[in-house]
């Protein structure tokens, strides 16, 4: 650590600029120290004693005299310049830092008023940190200014660049620890830069804040050398710039001189590309390696073994306070060093040289508007989903993908909102292969490469975001919806697991942000998987897995939602009405093939509205008794295969009673006090009777049905097929096969479940048997599906009379 | 495209051997289109008709001449060097290259003797690929030679890394595609190379394969000059060697010129490390970047537009060739363009001369037996359990941390087996923080990088190994698993759901290994889930999700175990269990707290082999009538809490009957016929009754337990706890209150389930709210928890009388 600055160093700050600011530094500092130790005596008025010390020490101290000092700079830098400007906090245990900041610019009291600033506030600062009851250690939504959960690291910088796409005027400072450095999502986030258009978003200054150490061992970037650095991020395609050292006045100067010379750089790359000619350029955006010792200012030495500069200042750097006076004296001289009389009033307050030096109202970085983007959301401009409905000449023999008719409505969407630059679409590389290939007719998938004259659908300016990461679209959307957009991620519904991670956490912060009055909503993050489970021609065993709905499943009745529409109008309305709401995740499953349209507009939207409904036009149920039994599905293929089930066995078992229940909302099954989108038990018992036998079709593992309605009276007689982790590369028809969810497996299931019919209904279940015999050989023999599974349809008319 | 060539590459092959390596390539890259289109007519020996032409054409042909390409130029490398090496196939569509070579080289035909090398066996091997009942289309399982699915892109490095540690003779050559290039996993994975040791592990030699394409976009490498790509992996700390073009000739002499650089590069590396000086460096390994057009070779132009050297080259360059003879016509152009009589000879065999092209015997890259690792698998040296027990003098008073017990056990383990260098801890910076840490009393944290000598636990020859990715601790452990060793991969457990599609893939390839004989068994992928849900003291809601099992409950039931052992002796019980399974995943949650213990280690491993079983030390049931209700509970906290909420009861109520249950494996809960650990029905109800309350404290989502007991006869009365989403950093039993899974909230539902008693319990239920009402407000004054919850133990001695 002994290695110092790059830049010009001197004389950027004069002497007094360059006292207030280490005074400044210092207040924060002071403030995060007492955050993670005290209970009382905040400004250490009377000699620290055992019980002013939290009996349990919570906190990451070694990451956050850095942020304070790039904080005092940044605050420096937005003054001068007048910047728009959001603090991204990637060492999110720095959480003590984010909060003395915001506290010491205002911002904090503001929100929380009981948090003022006095002693009698600094007190309850201090005591409310990490303390039950209080806020949590790590930068959160209850942190002012934040957009960035500090749990899991990985994402700061995707989340930076995702806050400043279309935001032409902002730029996001993002701090990304050495440690946060080593994951795979941050290390393929630097990338992010060749999809950033200077002429059209704002800018990402990205800060590698290098201290050397994780929780118990050094990082790889923090023992990486300058030169191995400098290539690394010239490679990612960087200016890099070097901020290096431990003595705090040369470190002031040097890193004023560098964010004067990075804030330049920015300014000139966006003036060339906004009034310069225009390029066919990525521009090399500045970065800056900022080396300061871990848990810097703190103590040297505890107990002999060195602290400062080294992992043991990770977290607590001195512990066992209230028992150990010797510790209790290292704590207080440590904070003594900070010199509180010097920075606060004889009230507590910040005294108002230092308070000068924030900025002011809205360019505070805790009150950054755009850091609750709620507060900026524009609703979404939306075309009537009637204008794409599909004209369903005969129910089920119609034809249609739906994911190509939803692309037609997402590109008026584009269009209708192409003035108020809100609204993007991500997936990795697969629009097109998912069908949303319409939205190439109005915009291009944004791409700052070079551009060759061959190449299509690539502009400057698209509004499509591809790229071969699920981190990186789940992350730029998130810091694009958390900053008051809305958008869309469309994904295979295999590799949607690559995100689980990413998915809990934007649910955890949005069901914290729910109780926050002053965090406003933000629109839903909403995620249509398609290339489903059922329909992988082109891939194999690896892509199957429809399980991330199980997880969706687990989090907050109140953030998700899982739908699975049947056919294109279904898919419409739901996709309509997803792009509407806010503050949630939804999940959309659809398949992008050609498939059997069943609903026009007008029942789509009944259907949707309800969640569940019974298909009347498909059974053959008397309205005055109960059926024998009932067939429900979920999932384009399930209800396909239902209702080529309910075909077989009306043709060959004309005398049984059955109804055939959609189900489109998958909450709708759960009960009404666990989801709001729950039926209550009569009306549950309405659509699937108390006692009679239920064969449901499923697009995913079965368990989650189970699981759902395991408090329905009819539990009992719920018998789910769905997934069951069989497949390869092999025919549709196969698939559901393997996985015994195909027409056939249903129709026996029904005739084996009806008491007494299983005698009578022998050669119907040895027709159905003889079938799968036969399909087997056949798909073995010619590699394809038999005509008749290939060229099923649903063959009545609207009269209930079979035509075919 | 039109730049060529870094390396001298003229000479290095003679004229004839140009053209016979030329020769190979043709065969390989004839055999890839062959299986992507060809049921007959292998040959082309008679006019290519519709009849001959599969119905559905699925595979990718893009990056497959690359592979073939490259598989080519390492077979002579072995050839003349005699080098052990493994090919990792990281753009796993190329299946067919993969399927050829292995064809070529003969290990296909040993291996699958009914695809014989000759015309009906080259009619066979076109036909079953991607073909119902035949084999899938990317690289898999049934892959000789490959240790690595080809679905989700992102792990083809981190799996060659994990494939060469401690086996210092292999080299594996890992061609990484620049799609994957652009995932987080696969940019964390250069990194890899700080963490191989050239003195004691093999070698990696990565090949970057840019061909520039993804399915319908420019890649961002494929787009980067080479400055900037030169510049990314010297910052990478390789040594980067350039080959690029078009022309086969050149690109041939490149190539072959390029590896003799680089396996010179390797060689030389390796010696300094064995026979040089002992070094403090990290060496600069090579690397290559592989430059060649998409679809290489492949049809220029279809219809008018850019097939070949662009990304309409990524699947089937010309479909639909059974109706359109146009498209037909190209495709047997190109077909013809290899000569294939020039290939094979009259019976359909490889010719001669091009047999003796590849290598001969176990040195095939499809017959290297460590990539079918169960060959080279030696059993672990596992020390006896019984030497690390805990004595628990009195139950339920003695208190252990359970992870330090283990870590005791796993320390022996790593002296036992040092000398076969086969066993390796993996994990994210958290061993210590596990409570690990007396590993490092016989071993170190594995650091390649600078070691400064204030430095603790890195040493060059570590056997832990610690990075900051979840990403490169999974893959690299999957990689040497299944080369034939062992491993741990501890981990917090929140953040395991970053691996969640790692896992996936990997039980997925578990599972269909298991279905191929001549796959031979590996080792289990271990989990130790710890700083699990109920133990977050540092950390607030973000890290709050025990939701991994039930991702692992989705699997197949003879791929997964979960074990949640309450206490040291059950750990050490399980995890000795787990470390000698092959072919599963088992996932262990255990806290690293000091905890109270309960069980001997013989009554320890009873429990743990039966799986569930009831403790009747715990409960105060008569043996002669069933009890008033059943406390179960899984999971060290909740079974705690269970305990002190039989305790509450027994006090409180003593009339009340009571039976404890414990669970250890989860998998017994499921129904005998789902699971081969499920109890059978009988016995279930033996421990969970036919019809009395069971209130089943659980310590993940409760759903799960629904899920797995949905079919048990007394599922209706099975009440579970769990987490719910309640949380931030808080107190250890406030969490448990937040969630509603404390003593008291389950002694409030034990009395309110029992029929009748809640009336006459009234002063219970008053008594244990009070409780709850004064932690409340103690927590929250005081910032810890109650001394009467703090201080709770067991209070009953070895009569079940109360004793405290």
């Amino acid at each position: 650590m002994e290695k110092q600055v790059t830049a010009d160093s001197t004389g950027v700050l004069d002497a007094a600029e360059l006292a207030l600011i280490d005074r400044y530094w210092r207040a924060a500092n002071y403030l995060s120290v007492g955050q993670i130790y005290l209970l009382d005596n905040p400004l250490l008025r009377e000699p620290l004693q055992a019980e002013h010390i939290k009996p349990r020490l919570l906190g990451h101290w070694g990451t956050t005299p850095g942020l304070n000092f790039i904080y005092a700079h940044l605050n420096r830098i937005i003054r001068n310049r007048d910047l728009d400007i959001i603090y991204v906090c990637g060492p999110g245990h720095g959480g003590p830092g984010m909060v003395a900041n915001t506290y010491l610019e205002g911002t904090y009291s503001e929100i929380y008023p009981d948090i003022s600033e006095n002693v009698d506030g600094m007190r309850k600062l201090f005591r409310q940190f990490s303390f039950p009851g209080g806020i949590p250690s790590h930068a959160a939504p209850e942190t002012p200014g934040s957009i960035h959960e500090g749990g899991e690291l990985g994402y700061a910088l995707v989340h930076a660049y995702g806050a400043v796409f279309d935001n032409p005027d902002l730029i996001a400072a993002c701090v990304v620890g050495d440690g946060e450095a080593e994951t795979g999502p941050l290390a393929a986030s630097w990338h992010s830069n060749k999809f950033l258009n200077p002429a059209r978003d704002g800018a990402v200054l990205p800060i590698l804040h290098l201290n050397g150490y994780k929780i118990a061992n050094p990082t790889l970037l923090g023992r990486a050398s300058d030169e191995d650095l400098r290539h690394l991020f010239i490679g990612y395609g960087y200016e890099p710039f070097f901020v290096e050292g431990s003595e705090p006045h040369k470190m002031h100067q040097a890193m004023a001189a560098t964010f004067e010379q990075t804030f330049d750089r920015i300014r000139a790359i966006q003036h060339e590309a906004r009034h310069g000619a225009p390029g066919n350029f990525c521009p090399r955006w500045p970065m800056i390696v900022f080396r300061s010792p871990k848990g810097w200012t703190g103590p040297k030495e505890v107990d002999g073994k060195r602290v400062e500069g080294f992992w043991r200042a990770h977290q607590v750097p001195v512990s066992n306070c209230r028992e150990d006076a010797g510790h209790r004296n290292i704590l207080e001289d440590w904070m003594q060093s900070y010199d509180p009389e010097d920075l606060f009033d004889i009230d507590g307050r910040l005294k108002d040289d230092l308070r000068a030096l924030a900025p002011t109202g809205q360019r505070r970085m805790g009150a950054n508007p755009h850091a609750n983007g709620g507060l900026l959301r524009q609703e979404l401009l939306m075309p009537a989903i009637d204008d794409y409905a599909v004209t369903v000449e005969e129910r089920g023999r119609t034809m249609a993908q739906s994911t190509e008719i939803l692309g037609h409505y997402l590109r008026d969407t584009l269009t209708f909102n192409a003035d108020n630059a809100n609204f993007r679409i991500f997936g990795p590389d697969e629009t097109e292969s998912n069908r949303l290939g319409s939205v190439f007719e109005v915009t291009d998938r944004v791409w700052m490469e070079e551009i060759e004259p061959y190449d299509v659908g690539l502009a400057r300016d698209g509004r499509v975001m591809e790229v071969l990461s699920e981190h990186l679209c789940q992350g730029w959307l998130e810091g694009y919806l958390l900053t008051g957009r809305h958008g869309l991620f469309s994904c295979y519904e295999a590799f949607i697991h690559i995100i689980d991670s990413m998915f809990n956490q934007h649910a955890k912060w949005l069901k914290v942000s729910r109780e926050l009055p002053w965090r406003k909503p933000v629109s839903s993050l909403n995620y249509l998987l398609t290339s489903h489970v059922w329909r992988q021609d082109h891939n194999g065993f690896s892509h199957q897995d429809p399980g991330f709905v199980d997880l969706v499943a687990n989090k907050k009745a109140d953030t998700v939602r899982i739908y699975l529409p049947p056919d294109a109008n279904t898919l419409l309305w739901i996709g309509d009405h997803c792009l509407k709401t806010y503050d949630r995740i939804n999940v959309i499953v659809a398949g992008k093939q050609p498939e059997l349209q069943w609903l026009s507009m007008d029942e789509a939207a009944r259907h949707c509205e309800a969640g569940i409904s019974i298909w009347d036009w498909a059974g053959n149920e008397q309205s005055t008794v109960e059926p024998d039994v009932v067939m429900a599905c979920a999932g384009d293929v399930p209800t396909m295969e239902t209702l080529a089930a309910v075909d077989l066995l009306r043709q060959n078992i004309p005398e049984l009673s059955i109804r055939v229940v959609n189900v489109v909302d998958l909450m709708a099954l759960q009960s009404k006090e666990h989801h709001p989108h729950g039926l209550t038990d009569e009306a549950f018992d309405e659509l699937f009777t108390p006692d009679r036998p239920v064969i449901f079709a499923y697009h995913g593992y079965p368990y989650l049905i189970h699981r759902l309605t395991y408090r329905r009276t009819n539990h009992n007689n719920i018998h789910v097929r769905g997934f069951i982790e069989e497949g390869t590369t092999t025919t549709p028809f196969d698939m559901t096969v393997l996985n015994e969810l195909d027409r056939y497996h249903l129709a026996i299931e029904a005739i084996e479940r009806v008491p007494g019919l299983k005698e009578k209904a022998a050669d119907a279940i040895k027709l159905f048997r003889g079938k799968l015999e036969a399909h087997h050989h056949y798909v073995r023999q010619y590699g394809e599906d038999m005509p008749e599974i290939n060229n099923w349809k649903w063959p009545y008319d609207g009269n209930g009379t079979r035509i075919a």
